[in-house]
Order: structure tokens, then C-alpha cells, then sequence
């Protein structure tokens, strides 16, 4: 089974590329899931129902989310009927929306994807182990889910890599969001799940976190708010990670980071129809 | 002129990769200066005289630090006969040891080095941007130094990103170190600053950030101390940057990552004669 | 009923001073409750069995704990067997000892006491407020228990406050600790809740944080650690608050601090048999 | 000499009931000099220009500030023409305003005001130590001044008493701000300064830091903001600190808190005329 993740959306530049690239990239390379981090895709902040349906619409069949997921208001409501897209599982209980739910990819395969969120030098949520735990003794791969999927919105490598050595064997991938860069560190671990630090951002990277690099700097500089935060415009490099998922394990058999346009250092996974080292 | 910088050793397994990796790489590839970020190489906690002599004899031009500089009391003495190692130069006035220095390269070039502390999520020190400044004022690049490079040992990315795009145009190089997990998001700024925003670990990346990963792990899940911290023992990866700086200009003209041995994707730069994409 | 807490008992001159306060106190002014934090008692740093014993051999019925709880390791084993001293209940499940339990006080009225620990500024652990809210439905006021009392163990005054209008009602007292200093906002909420923000130490108030001035200041001004934290020695001022509860209600009728000894301006309840403005 | 400060004035029930009471317990008490701490006076927020004329005109004779100081964008330009507004000392070089200044006091005296902040908690400014050192040395007590009140704008106990200490000898008074909860640790410490770790804000104590209850407790319950913050409107208690200052040596020799209003316990100098235990 093969897979795709992309990281955070950030405003028009990158909701924009990874929309444009998504059909060409599930027909060329028989994609059989995809999911999109897209906390950043409204103007940066957040992501409103018709932006949700346009990702959907291009491929997309999971959204995900973060410390965004709120920032528009909107949201609160809509997510209750659109079960594609997800919030952090460790939000309290009574939390409109889900955090994990379980899908069917283009093969038939069940899929079960987890959006959690981490704590540290975060907010306080509850406990992301306990609830990714929570969550696969509700769905067990396997028994239940053919394959596994969490992407772990957290800053800090450590919770990060504990994260995946804490599932390792009984997800098929964890993949992080948040710092809107992406690491270089994907691997199987030893117990056969595919793990990245960061996806990093779908977004312009001549900026500071895919927002207009000016104001940032500026605050770094002069501690003092100016303007308002608002998307870099230039041309996005769309950020994501590719695994190939065995069928009957579903574990990884490989994985391979993405990026396309924009700045950064172009890769696809070798192991795609179109992929080159 | 070409430069490589390798991101924070990580106990015995990640300093002895890169002691043993150091001379083949310098002499194969004709390496102009090379720099080390050596703050985790004495069990994990901070570098002791001997190991800096270690790292020095095997080719290393200087060796920076970051939050653990001071682990090892010893540091607080032979730093200020040891004018290869670096401390974070916005520590307060009065600290031992020096944050920026001036070198000279095999090829006879100067190298301005500074390192600096990001303040997101760390302790509460001096500006770093004030620091850098006050530093590259003191030793402009073309005027005085003919290359100058900061490692930024910060966590928070867009932190990095600012300092990158703050002396983009008046640095070599920027690297980021500290969160001990190498990004993919290497590039050459408008200005002509190479940049990245972390440079990795040279350790184990079965690990949480190079340490055993099962005191970490049980933290994480219990939230109670058992067990001292130690670098975990498998086969390390070689983490860093290397950089091919224009003798007129000090800028970069080519900047890509060199990840070899252990675990990660191997990657060797394609403009270095053993270099493969 | 009439009940008195007394906050972070910190090294020798604390636990010291409390020790030999309680017995004249409690005899004197009839009091029937007592709760003491102890999480700093041994040298600063956790609490032996040896001083647990003593603290109840004075007169305390709970010692309360918090961040502190498991410096000294043979604190995870005692526990098990020693019911009158609690750690925060909203440690993760599986954590020894417990958070919550209800004690008998010499009136024969039956006291929870629940010890919950803050996560702003803090570390990362479960939901504080539901944690409370748990403990309160299991054994709710005036149907099972004839006061209730929570030391919320925390760093922010706004989490403090939440939690006291949270529970305005329903306890008899929320009275904060960790600050290592008393505040002057006690009162009774609208709700009939006794309420203060922090109780102050039972330390040497010629201190930071009852422990020796030098080494802290030394370490804000030169970020460098020198030597170890130990405990200021200067006589200490015992710190608390009284509180007199209903008993048909459970709730407050009266709340004023306790501050005697040491550097302090002293003050007694004025609904004290010995008391005085 | 006789000095009166008060902490920060929340809402338009804070600033009222200060402005209300400042001419008579000026009168009545013959107070030489009042700071007032007005950051949140402007719905919770930063402070106008009119708020500021207003709070001077009611006798204030310096007004201070935190982290909310350019809440209202105007602060940003009328505070170069207001030389009784103060800001930190230690945001960055070319911060408009000023973070330290000398007055003149009623009695002829003159008086060193500085506002530093903390950043243990709090944002990443310069060094608060190095900027209150620079500012004494600049203006030291008995030779420039005859008294020196330091507002200590922060979070941490921890770094409010090592403040106090730092400065022990050489200034009046160091008051901390910003917790909006009154300590009652004030003291003259061993070399004669006057120190109380916060002064407790000027507002509605049945509140969450004076702001209305309802949506911080959501806010910890929910993580959802659903509102935005507004200030509690119930009758404040106007919450400060007294001191007696010797005429020759600038140091204290009396300090009390005051609270008047409100729901707090009602207090007020005994060292004033009308001033009660
Ligand atoms: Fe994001
Ligand atoms: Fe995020
Ligand atoms: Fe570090
Ligand atoms: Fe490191
Ligand atoms: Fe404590
Ligand atoms: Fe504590
Ligand atoms: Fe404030
Ligand atoms: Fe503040």
C-alpha cells in the first residue's frame, strides 16, 4: 500500500501548490491514501470548511490539524460534520470533532489515522501517550486497521522521537508537524514503523515559518508587535513523506521525503514510478 | 573554499564516528575548515579538555557549544586557554571563554566562527541578534573575515529562520544546532547565506536525541525519574553541512548535507569529489 | 470545624519551625485538622519517611507534596504504606501512592483532602481541573465528606483563581502552594469556598525560595551553576492560613493566615482563642 | 519621606477606584510621592494617553508598566512626549520611552523610578540585573537620589527575590507587578531595602487576574477560546505597598501594604495617620 503526507498547509502559496500537485502525484505513482496537515492553510491561521472541500476535492482523503484548528472560529461547528478532518485526539473530553477515525484508502485497505498533539513547550493538553494508546487498543493493527498512521503536531524532537519508539511495531507511520521544517531523520525504526521528525510545511520557504519573514524579524529585533502576521507569497515547496506499507503487517517497507518547487531541495521517493534520488 | 560543519557529538559512539570520519573526509575532499559542535560529547554532558583535544587532532578547526557548555566544571577553567572552543557569545559579560573568534583556514582564509543561543524555549540570556551583530560589526565579512559562519544552537525554527534571513547577505553560513535531528531545509538565502536551520547529531538515531532511549521514553509516560540519562551505543550517524564559499564574495555557492554510517539516508555532497547524490 | 494548613515546610529551619509550632498551636486553639506540604522538607529537595514521621508526630494529619515528591527515590516505595501523605492526583494513572483520600479529622467530621498540581509554567501532566472534578464526584461534600480541602501545587495565579471558581461550592478550601511565598488575597468566594493563592513557605524568608541567596543570584546574573542549591538557616517564619468551616455546610465561614516567626509581619486569625490582628 | 505605590490598575474598575482614592489618602497621609502600575488599565489592556492624564491628574507622580505597555498602538508615540510614563528598562536599545527616570518628589526630593521585567516565564528581553545595575550606577542612591523604587514587573518569586537581594543596600524599595495577586512578604531586607514580591493589582479580586472569570475558566477547562477577554466589573480593592524612606540614607525604615475596596481584608498603613492594624 503506498501513502503520502503532507505537512502544514500555509496560506494561499502553499494550500495552492500542494492542491495543484495532488492529482498529478496519486495517478502518476497509484497512490492509495493521502493525508494533508492543513492547520495553516486559511491565511495562516486555521482552515475554513471551503478550503477543506478543496483539498478533499484534490486528493486529500484526511486532514489534520493542530494548535491552529481553532483559529477560525467556524470550525467548531463545521468539524462535526465533516468526519475527514481531524483535530488533536488529547483535546478534552466534550471537544467538538474527532482525533482519530478509521478510513478506507483507494485499495479496500482500512486505514486509521491519528492527529495528536504534544506538550511540550506547548499547551497543557492531556497526555498524548495515553491517548494514542487509547486509540490503537480501540483499532489494533492488524486486527482492526491495515495501517496505521499518526501525525504527531508537537515541537520538541524528543516527545518526537519517544512518540515513535512508543508505537514502534504497531503503527506504520508516525510523522511529525509543527515547526514547519522538514527533518531529515526518516527511518524504519527497529520494530518496522516509518518515522520523520517533521514533515515540514507545505508553504514559501523565504520566510520565517511560512509567514512574511518582515514582522517576525522585526519583533525578534525590537520586541514590539508592528503588524500583523500575514503568508509569505512566494513559490511554495510542497513538503510531505512517502511510505510503502506491507499488506499484511502493515508495517513500513520504505519511506522517503518529498518536496517539490519552491526553494528547497527537490526529492521524490525512489521508490515511485516518478521518484529519482 | 570548503567548509564542513558537524552538529552536536553525542557520547563516545558520536564522537568517536566523527574522530574516525574527519581525516578521510578533510584529505579526500580537500576541506578548507572544519567545525564541531562538541557540547554532548563527554557522556552526553558537556566536553572535557581531552575529548577537545581528541576532536582537534582529528581535524576539527573549532569546536562550538551550546546550553550543556558548562556540564563539565573543567570547561569553566581550560576554556580560557583553549581558544578553539567556542561558547555561546551571548552569555553575560564576564563569562569564561570567548562566543566569536577568528581563525585561519588551511587555505590561509579567515573564518570569522560565532556561536550563538537562541532564547525561545531555553534560558533567558543576552540578545543573540545584538550579540551577532556586535560581532559581525567587529569583524565585518570582505573587510576583515573572508568566511563567517554562526551556529545558532537554538530550538524554536523560526528563531533560526530570522537569524538566517537577519545576516543573510553578510555570513557564509548559518546552522542551527541543539535539536539534534538534521532538517532538509538547506538552501542558499536571497542574500547568499547558506542555511540550515539544524545540522543533526553525530550519534545513535535509535534514541532519543542520541540518549537510551528508555529512561526518556518512561519519563515521558510515568513523569517520574529512575534512571541517570546515557548516550545510547549503536552505530552513530555522522551528521553536518558543507558549504562551498566564493573567495571574493564570502558568500556560499553550494550547500548541501552530509549524513554517513548508522542509521539515517546516506547522503554525501555532489560537489565534493566523493560526493553522490 | 476548624482546620489549618500550613505551606512548603523548606529544609531543617522549616520543617524545624513547623514542628515545633503545631502541638501549641493545635492544643491552644482547639484546632481539628491539620495539613502541612512537606515536598521540601529534606534539605530542600523531597521528603524522607524519617521527616513525614515527625511532621505527624507533631500533629499533622496529611502532608501534601508537589513537584518536589520524588527527590528523595525511597519516597516511591514509602508511599505505598503511608496513606497520610499525598502526591498531586493528576499524576498519570499507575503512579504510586495517591492524590486524594479521606481522613478523619479529631471532631470526628470526615476531611478530603485533595492534592492537584498546576501546568502552566509547569510540567505536563494530566488535566488538574478534572482530575479535582473526579475526585470531587467520587466523594462529594456533604454527602460523604464534611470538608474538603485541595492544595493546588502551582506557579500561575490565573490557574490558581480558575481553579478556585471552579470548585466555589463544592470545597471548603483551595489554598495554593509552590511559590514559597504567602499572598494577602484570602477571602471566601462567592460560593462559600475559602480561597488563597499561595500559603508561603515555613522557611527563612532572607532567602529565594527559602534556599541560600548566593548560588541563585549567582546563576541569574552569570548563568553558570557554581555549587549546589542548599537551604537558607535563618530562623523561619511558619506560614498557613486558618480556616473555620460550617458544619452543616462544609463551607467557610471564616479564613485568615498565620504567619509567626522569622523575618515576616505576624499575624494570628483573629477567630483564635489567641489570636490577634 | 512618605511613598505610596500601587500595583496594576485592571479595567475601568481598577483605574476608578484608584483614581478615586489617590487624592484623599494623599492628602490625609501626607504622601510625598505615588507610582502606579498601569498597564492593564485600558479594558485590561495597555494604556491611552487620556488613561495616563487621568491617573497623573488624580497625583500620581510616575506611572509603570509590563509586558502589556504597547497594548494600545498610541503608547508607542505619545510615551516619547510622556516622561511620566515608564516602560522596562530592559527592551532593546532604541525602545521608545524611557525605562528609568528621576523626579521630583512633593517634599523636594528626588526620586530614581525604574520598571525592569522579568524573564523567567516571560518574553526574551535583555537582561533585567545588567539594566537595573547600569541604571543605579547611572544615578546612584544618596549621591543623585534620595530614594530609588524599582518595579519589578514578573512572573517567578524565584527571580522577584533574587531582585531584591541584588539590589539589597542600594535602593528603597523593589516592588513586584504583574502576578495581580498581593504578597504578604513584605520586609525591609538586611541592608535596608523594602521589598514585597508583588504589590497585587488594582481591580475586581472575585476574577480571574481581574479579568472576568467566565472565559479564563473555559479556556483551562475547554482549551476552545470562545470569547475575548474582558475586565470583571464587580468593586476593586486598590492594592499597594507604603514605605517611610530615611531622609539620609535613602533606605526604608517602615513598609506596609495597603488594600481598600473591595473583597479583599482591608488593611492600611499603621505607620500612616490614618492608618489601622
Ligand atoms: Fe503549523
Ligand atoms: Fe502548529
Ligand atoms: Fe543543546
Ligand atoms: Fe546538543
Ligand atoms: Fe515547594
Ligand atoms: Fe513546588
Ligand atoms: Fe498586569
Ligand atoms: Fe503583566
Amino acid at each position: 500500500m503506498r501513502l503520502l503526507f503532507l505537512g502544514d498547509l500555509v496560506g494561499r502559496t502553499g494550500r495552492t501548490a500542494a492542491i495543484e500537485a495532488l492529482p498529478g502525484l496519486i495517478e502518476d505513482n497509484a497512490i492509495d491514501f493521502v493525508i494533508v496537515n492543513g492547520e495553516n492553510s486559511a491565511r495562516g491561521f486555521g482552515i475554513t470548511e471551503e478550503i477543506l472541500r478543496d483539498v478533499l476535492d484534490a486528493g486529500a482523503d484526511v486532514v489534520t490539524t493542530g494548535n491552529h484548528v481553532w483559529d477560525q472560529r467556524e470550525t467548531l461547528v463545521y468539524i462535526e460534520r465533516q468526519d475527514r478532518l481531524l483535530r488533536p485526539v488529547n483535546f478534552p473530553p466534550g471537544t467538538p470533532g474527532r482525533g482519530a477515525h478509521l478510513y478506507t484508502a483507494r485499495n479496500g485497505a482500512r486505514v486509521l489515522v491519528i492527529n495528536a498533539m504534544g506538550r511540550i513547550y506547548m499547551d497543557s493538553l492531556d497526555d498524548p501517550f495515553a491517548a494514542v494508546e487509547a486509540a490503537l487498543e480501540a483499532c489494533p493493527l492488524r486486527e482492526v486497521a491495515d495501517a496505521i498512521v499518526i501525525d504527531f503536531h508537537a515541537e520538541a524532537t524528543s516527545e518526537k522521537q519517544a512518540m515513535g519508539h512508543f508505537v514502534d511495531g504497531r503503527v506504520s507511520l508516525v510523522v511529525g508537524t509543527h515547526t514547519h521544517v522538514p527533518t531529515a531523520d526518516h527511518q524504519i525504526l527497529p520494530g518496522g514503523t516509518a518515522y520523520m521528525s517533521d514533515a515540514g510545511m507545505c508553504g514559501d520557504y523565504d520566510s520565517v515559518l511560512g509567514m512574511d519573514k518582515e514582522e517576525p524579524i522585526s519583533r525578534f529585533l525590537r520586541k514590539i508587535p508592528t503588524a500583523r502576521f500575514a503568508p509569505a507569497e512566494g513559490e511554495a515547496t510542497v513538503c510531505g513523506v512517502a511510505v510503502e506499507i506491507d499488506d499484511a503487517t502493515g508495517l513500513a517497507t520504505d519511506v522517503a521525503p518529498l518536496r517539490i518547487g519552491g526553494r528547497l531541495a527537490q526529492v521524490t521517493p525512489p521508490f515511485w514510478p516518478d521518484g529519482k534520488r
